[in-house]
């Protein structure tokens, strides 16, 4: 019979009781300790690094690739491909555990003019008369008929709930009451009556579900003033880094759960953290307008992603119901709604519908792009007659995954890199000692690289240059950009030749990606009169350096512009505006998605991008290297 | 420090374990034995007589004077009045219990015609395509293509429960699935998705909600074919026996909830009975349409009644929401909905509106009128131009209330009496021994007596006629309807000048709020082509005698049509047909309602008719005596 056994992690000092048989990573997770885990438990990754400090484990051959002899020796295992059959303390290395992110909470202040802020939910205040017996009507029709005059709209519902405390509430107050109202597609619901002019206490929240990260604003509704922002990263990534590593697990018996409750956990606790600094009640709060890729929305709902990772690449919902925040767990006041922003397709999600809203490319007579880059690269392109979208995955490499020293936009992540006569200078997040580098640091590094001949315009090292960073070891040429001594972990950071094929196939995919959908529509770049760059990689990009590498498309600089978080901002716009969350359904149904899975002329542009800055140098007259 | 203490009633042997100072009325309820209850608990009715078999009860001076010396010292107490101080064992006799009442469960067949058949939830059988790269819809846009190619409308709501499961069911079906569909109002809801065709397996239930029965019909959907009636007595009897005293009890503490519960109690006895008869599963019905009196429907829902008694009479509501039957604890599919019947006002509930639907009133272009005599009398008058109606307040008497001997239309009430040369027959319900007359026997009686001229036309007994059935007790004229040796009491069966003059003002309400709302309108009683007469007591009356005595209007007998349980009809239609429905709310709506208490020439009308048959003989041509 199988017993049960204490696995205490540290350095956090928490334990569990498990049961026999147990992966490590399931310990922590019911410790409530955070190990990294890019790729779902297949046991791929490598990231769920952790050392055993007392007790035995067995070992696992496959695993013993990720480690060296030294480390074997030393106790290290993966978290996720050891079971627990004793007793056990763990330590989690500063490697495996999760840092504070560079979490972007600015946003885009684009396209707000012509909005009417008529806010999703508001807080109407009747005096009503009382009934007499020339004005007997029911209590909700008096109610109702008030609503009439002062909303124009005919006819209002309410819920059992509602309805029920409704006769009670109308008398203990003297009739005067303010009503909550929500507009719900073309309907209007009665959400809860309260006593007395409570109009002036209304609170919504704004939620950027990003895969990384989720990001809360707290919004008065009647003024539309922000009144805090906070993020954190997504916990869900306790179930895999990436949006398919998730799908996967959610995907398993019990799964969807667990990710589905990870998100509201943050949701939640943002909540607690906004209203607490502002020293508001959750109960104030009284909607939420949340946006996300189509995976994250699905997760935050607990809708099944299972079919949106296989082909046909079929989400279950685009437009999803607008729920009782309550019905998923979300703490806020017990009738608030939550809205969650539609969807395009399985990979053009939200996030990207929101930023089509905040950017306002849909009321633009001009042609206008929206871009944002993470594992996949959404692009949206359009104006107020059409809007085309398509989604390309450009792999892990902007992300920090997928090359030797690529790690997230954390602290000491190497974020700028320039290259002058050998000499390399970097510059890292939080000025700390470096420990990898981030995505733009990558782009700098390519650009650098390239301009200074390391590497060829087909992304080769060009092993004729005798820069003495320049390196060969195993057959593999490297570029050493922090000596060992330089670095928090007395390794050296590198980029290898492997990791400059992942950045060209992954700047491949996002230009090729923005020519298709050009070239589908039949418009050259200069008839492009703004491109934004939306989310968190895209703020710290270098423009002319992405330009050079053939990441971006060769515009006049002035052209393009960094958004931020433009998903936080489209959700807030529709969180203020009935017309804007209307929008966000229009955008997403008048959106054309090109599938580039199935689109031979991506898979050609794909490769003729496969150099730099590209095979067309034509396309980037600019480029002077 | 108060105990508790163990009560125990005979026969049925319940008993339950109470605090100290309990009535004995609530230890009843708390050990689920019926115990009768005309006035809610307050002492007046005497009607909740029990018999202290053991242990001891402090004497109540009050209830003294229900009793005869003999039967206090037997131990009789009123169980309302009598207080719980040690353990007992209590009687309940006979006349204390409730019996099976003689229940209407027929219906109206008229106005069937011209209602689409397409009933509130359908079932409709997909082949949906499975999904390619070309046609790569979300799972809830393909649901909803293929419905709107099926149904016609646009656009389809769905819950976030049936979102979540729709991606498994759709695959586990390979596409094939039954889509249940409810409209609401003006928009349509998928209400849940099931594997493979199961669109054969519709059923769906009206439910009339009576004050005193609660009759519930199994239907099938999709022929309309009715397979199973069943009725039971309210049991919210146990907490008063009229609508005034149910809805003082609802608005104690705790109240609505014990009242509520008891009619959804009978409504799962009634499912439970029908389906258990049919061999179907409750789990196969999907849609209940209701419909009762404005207090019963709300209490049906749980909405509090108490403005509805009290000047000016306000109802919470008059159009019900659509809910999910379980919300309230109705045992039928979960995803099943309710449809309550929406009212007029606080005294025109969904019942009338129910009848004018299922007697086409408001289709005919003739002037039509229904009538539903109860303890209130309702009367709808009008054609497919306009509606009005009002209600008025007959007092018990036609119930078996407010009359020396009256009682409930069950076994061994008398229903029908002749008295013919000072010899008097009448027939018993279930020809049992009797035990008291109910309404329709006292019309007859009231007939009969001044027909015979021991009452006279101003319903005072005429003390000349030597009739020696006719005695003065007391100083108190009553006429011997049965001797003490042929009843089932041993006490003979009277009728007293006090019954007299209480039927004589019930009739006299009756008739005057139908010559009020006619006057009104500007009509004479021969312009109304059909005069229906509703509910389980008009099916018993006797058309010459009601007319004779001036309750009903003297127009043609043929004129006059008895319909038996129009409310349980327009229910069954309205569950059949979504015309039906939206016919309903817009009959409520356009139904002008008259507030006879409020209403001078109905006070007018009232002392007219204090006559037999009315002070004004011209409007009774063919009345003979």
């Amino acid at each position: 019979m199988a017993g049960k056994f204490q696995v205490r992690f540290m350095p956090d000092n928490r334990s569990a009781i498990v049961e026999e048989g147990t992966s490590l990573a399931e310990a922590a997770r019911q410790a409530d300790v955070f190990v990294k885990n890019l790729c779902g438990g297949e046991g791929v990754c490598g990231q769920c690094r952790v050392k055993i400090l007392s007790g035995r484990v067995d070992a696992d051959d496959q695993s013993q690739a990720f480690f060296s002899q030294e480390e074997l020796d030393a106790g290290y295992v993966l978290a996720c491909q050891t079971e627990v059959h004793q007793d056990l303390e763990v330590l989690i290395p500063p490697e495996t555990r999760m840092e504070d992110a560079k979490i972007m909470v600015s946003e885009a202040e684009e396209g707000a003019e012509g909005l009417q802020t008529v806010p999703i939910v508001r807080k109407i205040y009747m005096e009503l008369p009382s009934p007499t017996m020339d004005d007997n009507i029911s209590d909700i029709a008096r109610v109702s008929r008030e609503l009439r005059k002062r909303l124009g709209w005919h006819s209002y519902e309410i819920s059992l709930s509602c309805l029920r405390r409704l006769s009670e509430k109308l008398r203990e107050a003297e009739f005067k009451v303010t009503a909550s109202i929500a507009k719900d597609k073309n309907r209007y619901k009665i959400l809860r009556i309260d006593q007395g002019d409570t109009s002036h206490e209304t609170y919504g929240l704004a939620v950027d579900v990003g895969t990384t990260t989720v990001v809360a604003q707290l919004v008065e509704m009647g003024s539309g003033r922000v009144l805090g922002v906070a993020g954190r990263p997504n916990q869900q990534a306790s179930f895999g880094e990436d949006v398919i590593s998730r799908t996967i697990y959610a995907c398993k018996e019990g799964g969807l759960q667990a990710v589905h409750e990870a998100v509201i956990k943050d949701i939640n606790e943002l909540i607690g953290q906004l209203t607490s600094e502002k020293g508001i009640s959750p109960q104030d709060i009284i909607a939420i307008v949340a946006a996300g890729n189509t995976t994250m929305s699905h997760l935050l709902l607990g809708l099944l992603p299972c079919s949106i990772r296989l082909e046909p690449y079929v989400p279950t919902a685009d437009v999803y119901p607008q729920i009782f925040a309550r019905e998923i767990g979300i703490q806020i006041n017990s009738e608030g709604i939550l809205e969650t922003l539609p969807s395009v397709s399985s990979y053009v999600g939200g996030d990207i519908v929101a930023g089509v809203l905040a950017c306002g490319i849909s009321e633009s007579p001009h042609v206008q792009a929206l871009i944002d880059i993470g594992t996949n690269g959404e692009i949206a392109i359009g104006n107020l007659d059409w809007l085309v979208c398509c989604s390309a995955s450009a792999g892990p490499a902007f992300e920090g995954g997928g090359t030797r020293c690529g790690m997230r936009a954390t602290k000491g992540a190497i974020e700028k890199v320039v290259i002058s006569n050998g000499e390399v200078s970097y510059q890292t997040i939080g000025n700390a000692k470096p420990r990898g580098i981030c995505g733009s640091g990558l782009i700098d590094c390519m650009y650098e690289l390239v301009k200074n001949k390391i590497i060829l315009p087909d992304g080769k090292f060009n092993l004729d240059n005798k820069d003495p960073r320049l390196q060969v070891v195993d057959e593999i040429p490297q570029y050493i950009i922090a000596f060992a001594e330089e670095t928090a972990t007395g390794e050296p950071i590198v980029i290898t030749q492997s990791d400059i094929d992942n950045l060209m196939k992954s700047k491949a995919a996002i230009f090729a990606a923005i020519k298709s959908l050009m070239d589908y529509i039949g418009l050259d770049f200069d008839q492009i009169e703004t491109f934004y760059v939306a989310g968190g990689f895209g703020s710290y990009l270098d423009v002319e350096k992405s330009i050079a590498i053939g990441l971006l498309p060769d515009i006049p600089k002035e052209r393009i512009k960094f958004i931020g978080n433009s998903s936080l901002t489209g959700a807030r716009y529709c969180l203020l505006s009935e017309t804007a969350l209307e929008k966000s359904i229009v955008i997403s149904r008048s959106m054309t998605n090109i599938e580039l899975s199935a689109y031979q002329p991506f898979m050609d542009e794909f490769v003729a991008a496969l150099f730099l800055p590209h095979t067309d140098r034509r396309l980037f007259p600019s480029v002077d290297y």
